[in-house]
């Protein structure tokens, strides 16, 4: 029987751990909306894929949770960070703190919750703390390099889509591929392993983050707090937007310009005018093809890891679900 | 012959290091930001104590480095996000980067430099890494608790003298405290050792705060970017502020109440008269005796040091040196 149980227990452990964090009560205006944002809930997906990792290399779940629970706080702040730069009204379908408190609050909780997750790192088994705080730190100036690089696209007219992935790459991907090789450092794991499992992750990621841009025009149902085509609403360069703007002749061109500069059109007309636009393009099936390259470069990474087979379903498992759901 | 240097001479190798980090060209609106950030000098008070204070235990320059440059760029952080909650529109007579870019930038390149601060730290000893990050995280947090409390403090009608010293204590103090203890600890000095220079750096801080609030009013020169007066044209709840509130009887709170609600005031006119009252309420003797309690209780600390008498007195002198400034 492979060594890892259902992803509910792992996230059962990180929500217990997560609770169990005991802020200052003062002062008060710093640490209820760093609460308030770890209370919102959601998959845990990052520190979840850290616990297992360290499972399936035989860790100690206990000396693997700092780090997980680092990681999640972490997720968290870039969260509430983004939200400000993004003006997000809300988070899973809740004000966001710079609306609900303001945005020096957002900004300066925000700032406390990086500064507590490394203090979270610190927690870990001093063997390993200084690979630790090093994957850690280049992960977060990735993730930051991310935003950034998502902010400046916003104001391009134009973004090619090799320059997409590197962005998602580093806005996303990078997280769940440290996640993993965490996971992994922190179980003994040698350097070849690590490599593969953040790989894996890497282009897990970016497969996932294409997804989510398909889930977002053509998914079933909205996510929680999510409008259904709430990407083309906002006008948000997402890989279909970067392809579509690619191939359009000059009549589509034209088209997409005007539902993108109309200002006044209603919303549900532009979310089918555009849909069906892409779906002329054969956007579709193109960003399915990316998302589906990604998803197979991740499985090689798998195959290489020296785990048994069984264990290495496991992670399969896991990375088919996330690309099953329909929302 | 103390084993010690001039000031300049430490000075030189932190804005030497500064200099030498190589931040990459892309993003450029991530980096230049930050680049910007770290250009506009200073006395970088903070690294230069922890090289002193390290190069007094015979540690080594090279391997106390780091943790300096670290800290210096973590409190250019602070002032980069401090300045964008406080809506400065000036830092050392330039431009502050959400004016010179925007609010966005100077949130995110902060976020940058304070990931960058973490990753500094980690070019510390393995050996004493993670007594190293303890410290760090540790501060990091008092700090962002001082900033709150400070902002807080602006919303309320009356601030107690009291918790007004425990806020700079967080604001400012701990920081150069921590720089200290930092040099001592990477230089393998005892828990005693550093304890002690810790509370000498943090007297030292809170008497460096009260200086500075002395000075804005009753300094003879304005600080290259500021304004003398400044923090009175601002209504800013600085200890003159609080204990003048505390102190006035009624014809002087109507006036102070009549300067602060005056938005149309002359500034010159205000600063007159609210110094005015400063005066009439012997404003100023109260915190120049307070400036000397902790300025005496720093003394206190730097006596229980085990370091030779001369050694001391390289670290009084620098303490002296900081209060005797004129502006």
């Amino acid at each position: 029987m492979p060594a890892v149980k259902h992803y509910e227990h792992y996230l059962n452990i990180i929500n217990t751990g997560l609770e169990s964090l005991t802020f200052p009560e003062q002062p008060a205006s710093l640490y209820e909306p760093i609460k308030f944002s770890l209370d919102l809930g959601g998959k845990r997906l990052r520190p979840v894929l850290l616990l297992i990792a360290n499972e399936l290399y035989g860790g100690k779940e206990k000396e693997a949770l700092p780090a997980a629970l680092a990681i999640e706080v972490f997720h968290n702040f870039t969260l509430m960070h983004d939200d400000i730069m993004d003006k997000a009204p809300l988070r899973r379908g809740k004000p966001t703190v710079h609306e609900k408190w303001d945005t020096n609050s957002a900004i300066l909780s925000g700032d406390q919750m990086l500064v507590w997750a490394y203090s979270l790192l610190s927690g870990t088994n001093e063997f390993y703390l200084s690979q630790a705080y090093t994957l850690f730190n280049e992960t977060a100036k990735g993730v930051c390099e991310g935003q950034r690089w998502d902010m400046d696209f916003e104001q391009l007219e134009k973004v090619d889509d090799l320059q997409y992935i590197q962005m998602i790459t580093l806005k996303t991907a990078v997280l769940l591929a440290a996640s993993l090789q965490m996971g992994a450092l922190l179980a003994g794991a040698d350097e070849f392993e690590q490599k593969h499992i953040y790989q894996f992750g890497l282009n897990l990621g970016i497969s996932f983050q294409l997804q989510d841009d398909l889930l977002d025009v053509f998914g079933s149902t909205a996510d929680v707090g999510k409008i259904q085509g709430g990407d083309i609403v906002a006008n948000k360069k997402t890989y279909l937007w970067i392809v579509a703007h690619k191939l359009a002749n000059d009549e589509n061109q034209k088209q997409l310009l005007h539902w993108s500069s109309n200002k006044n059109a209603d919303q549900k007309d532009k979310i089918r005018a555009v849909k069906k636009i892409y779906e002329t393009l054969g956007i579709p099936a193109l960003a399915e093809e990316r998302k589906s390259y990604f998803y197979m470069e991740a499985l090689k990474h798998l195959d290489q890891l020296s785990l048994p087979q069984e264990k290495k379903n496991i992670l399969q498992g896991l990375a088919q679900n996330l690309m099953d759901r329909i929302s």
